[in-house]
């Protein structure tokens, strides 16, 4: 995606150890319209396939999965990183962030992912694929279909896409970068 | 706003000590053609308001602020709640939730939150005003001129308006809960 891939080069910064912020636009600024084209890409991405619900995790992956939600007017689903006190009957999956160097908890009630739901997970990042991970196991809980995944930004470097297409489970990302090595970012063209 | 009231009062749940539970269609599970009605509608309140940013804090206010940000074609900033590691020159501020009866943080980035800025703040509730209070002391740091704040659900008989009224912000909620003694949902209409 041309618009992703330009903004990218001009607005995002690398720091030692992989880490590509994206700040200006994605993760704490962000740009609407920019969202909204991303959520149209994916739409057209997986044009033929069949989606009832879209799930995201806290926070950034709510922009573009509520861009996408709203274009096919379909419900969405955030997981929640901790376990809130109103949240009884609730599905939990344990996710090792490597940026962060500590575990978390993806969390969706039972109530909203159900053996009806065909999901398509949307985030802004894959890294390791541990989220990913996460959703998948929520999903198989419970009963629902995964029937895709679709990423903002892929860290191919970090393999997380391997965990997913191992799975059979179909994974796209909008701008793929192949090395933040010397921070110089270089995405697949 | 009646859409919004109705909807409450069909899929909102009542918890003892004022809680109200609205993830069927805001906090958890979205709905964001409800989410557009109600960027519509603070959009309208704010009609002869100028406005060049929309702030708002992760996770539940990211969905209307983009929703708003989008129509009115505007950046929206989510304060986070941790700072992150990659974020070197920020603003803080320190808010306690009387829900989860902790302290945490607003933190935004000087990047993003200047002395040109004109900033409507938006949320999905507010209860006793406590972030409301920890975005009008990160927009006082910032030397931002906050010109409202728009609130999808206010628990009025939790009194948060008083002290953004106080400093002379404008306030405008879409729902206000008169009470929620011995779980009865109680809207003013």
């Amino acid at each position: 995606m041309k618009t992703l891939i330009d903004r990218i080069l001009k607005d995002g910064k690398c720091y030692e150890g992989g880490i590509l912020k994206v700040d200006k636009f994605i993760n704490h600024q962000l740009d609407p319209n920019l969202m909204k084209q991303i959520a149209v890409e994916l739409i057209r991405r997986y044009a033929s396939t069949e989606i009832n619900k879209i799930i995201t995790v806290e926070a950034s992956g709510i922009a573009p999965a509520i861009m996408m939600g709203f274009l096919l007017d379909l419900p969405v689903v955030f997981a929640k990183k901790k376990k809130p006190s109103t949240m009884a009957d609730m599905l939990s999956s344990t996710v090792f962030s490597f940026t962060k160097q500590r575990e978390y908890h993806v969390c969706i009630s039972k109530e909203y992912l159900t053996p009806e739901d065909k999901v398509l997970f949307v985030d802004d990042f894959l890294a390791y694929g541990n989220a990913a991970k996460g959703i998948m196991d929520l999903c198989k809980q419970a009963g629902a279909e995964l029937v895709g995944m679709g990423f903002i930004i892929e860290k191919a470097f970090q393999n997380g896409r391997e965990a997913i297409e191992a799975a059979g489970i179909r994974c796209e990302s909008l701008a793929i970068i192949d090395s933040l090595d010397n921070c110089e970012i270089k995405i697949r063209q």
